[in-house]
């Protein structure tokens, strides 16, 4: 069987897909727009995922096409789907990972629990959202948002004049009273089995998630029946393919709503490397390409995952590995092979155990030692 | 901190220590032969390790060299050395993985529970040795031998004929009767820290390992503690850096002896990819760059590796991937990239749990689509 997969993109995700495949004996061609990005030892070819010429050539290379972002273009995607590429997710799934809008509209008619939204064109119409929601709302561009880019939370029209002059297409929503932010994660095969990952939290610092905990504490039951069968009725309505990551919200009046959708792995699911029996991106990889699911239950207890956003003042994250390792012989350190640079996401750890509290106290003592500061 | 490895020989160990540099941002070099390797992914100059030049090129490129192989000649080795590159394990350490009766000598000297043995040059020799011996023993090149090659028993002189006709080096020990065989990796830093594995059991199967279950059952206390000792004693009294595989003979009368030395990641210690905290893989390679070594202990009660010897008769083990995944979930399939060919070690799969015999049968159940025959 053929097991050549190609992967746009050349960021992390890309990156740690290759080890699932090195395990598995799969060839992961990767198209990145620059040398030296991330996932620079599978990268066959350079190109722009926007163009149609760069992204049909590589995928003649490939069996299967699958992404590293959401970010090609529909167009290009239905003319792989025509040419008889497999793309997975494909061109209709990914729209709703692409268009905010789109995806607020599909799942409420799914009947998908999501926040108050409305389509925002002019500034009378946010002042009418507004009104009807307590003078606050978070507006987000349709498209192109991430890690915290392309959303505001507002209370007048004015504060997005910018965003309508430019004739973006914009989203309102309720500003949700959470209790906590949750993420669920499953993989569908093309053929439609689905498999999910407990449901975990996500803790957000300045709209990039920061920590996650796997599985949420005081999750079993309900919750994680709850989450689970709200990420399946998406994955198998929207016929998405691979990896499909939902974040939530937990309400303080004990809802869950669906905050935002990724098609990929997602950097919520970094703990399963280390912490579930099959990782996201081994599952991300069979899903792609039709092969049974791998188990998806957790290894450890408690898996705690740790991001490294910016890294170091001065010098690499290796630098800092003499003290990190010294410390924390047990934790797992993924070093993305990024530059450095405030706020980026550098790399991760993951620590698992028994005890929650020591498993954050392991992760947290571990991922400050790669935090900005001089060598000690 | 500098982190570029050089690994010289470009075989499944090479390719195993891939995943592990890229979780830790370390650039790996690989010179291998041949294209289309094992390790081709990071294989970045084609030579010959038996060749200075193409050795000491490649050594150029990298900040330590380390080695998927035994083969480099001594003299080469040396050379490195005296040119300032960080060679891991050094050639004075590693002479003993590379000749089987200086490594006899020095583990006597060492007072390492070795077989009887004796070192033969003529028949005369090995007729003697038989004498002493009930009249069997066993005899093995020096040189060379791997895997059961190099290694014959016999009950007289005659049948090393060739061997020392072609002036072989042979090295004869009594037949050991043994229950069953061990095998204790530990890892060692240039600065002199060690960190030891549980032991484990490997069952062979024509000279080759085809099976290991690690802890090795019923272990617990004064086995474990007295392997791990005599593994330190090697570790330390040889030099060795980066991991050491100390294969052991668990006799009938409860001694411990030492069989065969691997210093380089092992077959014995696969298991610990998924296993144990550290693999041996991101544990060679932090200890060839002297950095703290992880922990060691075992991630599961019970962890069980099947190695996949020969693979099937026609196709290739990706075929047998829908299957061997529907029937298996849980279980992790290493796949090395190489044509299937009888008793080549293609691939292994290792299996982890709580129940002894139920981990030991999905394992089996798992590594047996592999096997030869054509698909049902």
């Amino acid at each position: 069987m053929a097991l050549t997969v190609g992967v746009i993109g050349g960021g992390q995700l890309a990156r740690m897909m290759i080890p699932a495949a090195i395990d598995l004996g799969i060839d992961l061609r990767v198209l990145a727009e620059n040398a030296g990005e991330s996932a620079d030892l599978a990268v066959k070819q350079l190109g722009d995922h926007r163009n149609r010429d760069d992204v049909l050539r590589f995928a003649e290379s490939v069996d299967v096409v699958t992404f590293d972002h959401e970010h090609v273009p529909q167009e290009i995607l239905h003319e792989l789907v025509a040419r008889g590429v497999r793309v997975h997710p494909g061109p209709d799934a990914l729209l709703y990972a692409q268009d905010k809008l789109l995806m607020r509209r599909r799942l409420s008619e799914l009947g998908i629990p999501v926040p108050v939204w409305a389509r925002i064109e002019t500034g009378e119409d946010l002042q009418l959202f507004l009104d009807d929601n307590g003078g606050r709302a978070v507006v987000k561009t349709a498209r192109g948002g991430y890690d915290g880019k392309g959303v505001r939370i507002v209370t007048s029209p004015g504060e997005v004049d910018d965003w309508l002059a430019l004739g973006e297409s914009l989203l309102a929503e309720e500003v949700v009273d959470f209790r906590r932010e949750l993420a669920q994660s499953v993989a569908r095969r093309p053929s439609g089995d689905i498999v999910a990952w407990p449901v975990v939290e996500s803790v957000q610092r300045d709209g990039v998630c920061a920590e996650v905990i796997a599985p949420a504490p005081a999750s079993a039951g309900k919750l994680a029946d709850v989450a689970s069968e709200i990420a399946h009725t998406i994955a198998a309505g929207l016929g998405v393919t691979g990896v499909l990551a939902v974040e939530l919200f937990e309400t303080t009046d004990d809802r869950l709503l669906v905050n935002e959708l990724a098609m990929r792995p997602h950097n919520t699911g970094h703990w399963s490397i280390e912490g579930s029996a099959t990782s996201q991106f081994e599952q991300h990889l069979r899903a792609v390409l039709d092969l049974p699911l791998g188990a998806t239950g957790c290894r450890d207890r408690w898996s705690v995952m740790v991001n490294i956003l910016g890294g170091p003042d001065s010098g690499t994250l290796a630098d800092r590995y003499p003290a990190a390792f010294e410390d924390q012989p047990t934790v797992k350190v993924h070093n993305y092979g990024k530059e450095p640079r405030p706020g980026r996401k550098v790399g991760h750890v993951t620590a698992g155990g028994d005890d929650l509290d020591q498993v954050v106290y392991q992760a947290r003592a571990a991922a400050a030692h790669f935090d900005s500061g001089d060598l000690g």
